[in-house]
């Protein structure tokens, strides 16, 4: 049976509780550390109490940040007619990388799910709702993820936002782009048909 | 362009330096440091410095360790008379498991490279040969790796053993066991060959 030195087993254990990481990941990044600098290891135990130290949520869209506003909403350039609505501040990421969307963003921090207990009340909503009350905003993209909880989620935003006059809209779900028919769930597939466009 | 938080970034970064962790998964990483309790990020960075502040070498085998001796030197149950040499502390992790050697282990924290200015003087090899002088000793067996370096490492240390009197072996290479031939590359199917054994 291996025997770790009991400070090389904690920082086994600890790399093992992060997503993707088994065990013997785990250990070839806890031997890594023990050959490494002592300024490496200081230096990813520095940052991640500084994630959890120094970073707040932006004012106005939610999104992890480190100052009052967020980048996007800083930023003079980006359209403030158009917010896209998102589960986490890292479903922004796919979207920023396109270069396709030049508006700003909103995240909820969840999605409603019964099963979890968690319902509207719980997600950042209301700060979409002002956002809206200020007037301005024309399209709310809701990028919430395609799974039961995304559009319960989507749903529930769509029916809330009607009234209020307010153009609302779901991204695409379908094929992933160059992958094969024969590798798509039915659900997938079903989806895909319906969203079909005309060429 | 994605923007993160000064912070954020600087995990990411953090993470990025491990082996084997990619932007994609420095990023999963990071975000998942950020929604976890504080008392995860805090059990990961204590834990790494830890290891740099807490871990020492056995004062017999080289092995990484938090006491003086490390736990297969201090077994009872080891038999003494047979070394197993490695290059580094991980080495002896996959022996360990096969549960198939009761001996002990010297580490040499290397192994020769001329390329890289690496030569048997700063290789923990006179510890080696302090223990073979107590006496006990029958058997060393070169677990270093099939490496050039390796394979040097072990011709270095045969040629130093030999006037010793003690017997010397070196860990078999060949095909690995459920694998195919064909994907076998040439050196190791030469010593598989080499290593055949009468059935």
């Amino acid at each position: 049976m291996p025997d770790f030195a009991a400070p090389l087993q904690r920082l086994i254990d600890e790399f093992r509780r992060l997503p993707g990481i088994g065990q013997k990941s785990a250990q070839r990044l806890a031997f890594h550390v023990l050959r490494a600098s002592r300024e490496h290891a200081t230096g990813l135990a520095e940052a991640l109490l500084d994630v959890k130290d120094n970073l707040g949520i932006c004012a106005e869209c939610n999104n992890i940040n480190d100052a009052e506003l967020c980048p996007y909403c800083r930023d003079p350039n980006r359209d403030r007619a158009s917010i896209c609505v998102v589960e986490e501040p890292h479903n922004i990421l796919p979207i920023e990388t396109t270069r396709s969307f030049e508006g700003l963003y909103h995240v909820l921090h969840g999605s409603i799910s019964p099963l979890r207990g968690i319902g509207p009340e719980q997600l950042k909503i209301k700060g979409l709702l002002d956002r809206i009350a200020k007037g301005g905003v024309t399209e709310i993209i809701l990028a919430t993820n395609p799974t039961v909880e995304g559009e319960a989620t989507a749903v529930y935003l769509s029916r809330l936002l009607r009234p209020l006059g307010v153009k609302t809209t779901r991204i695409a779900m379908g094929i992933p782009v160059g992958s094969d028919l024969e590798f798509a769930d039915e659900v997938t597939m079903m989806k895909s048909l319906e969203n079909r466009r005309e060429m």
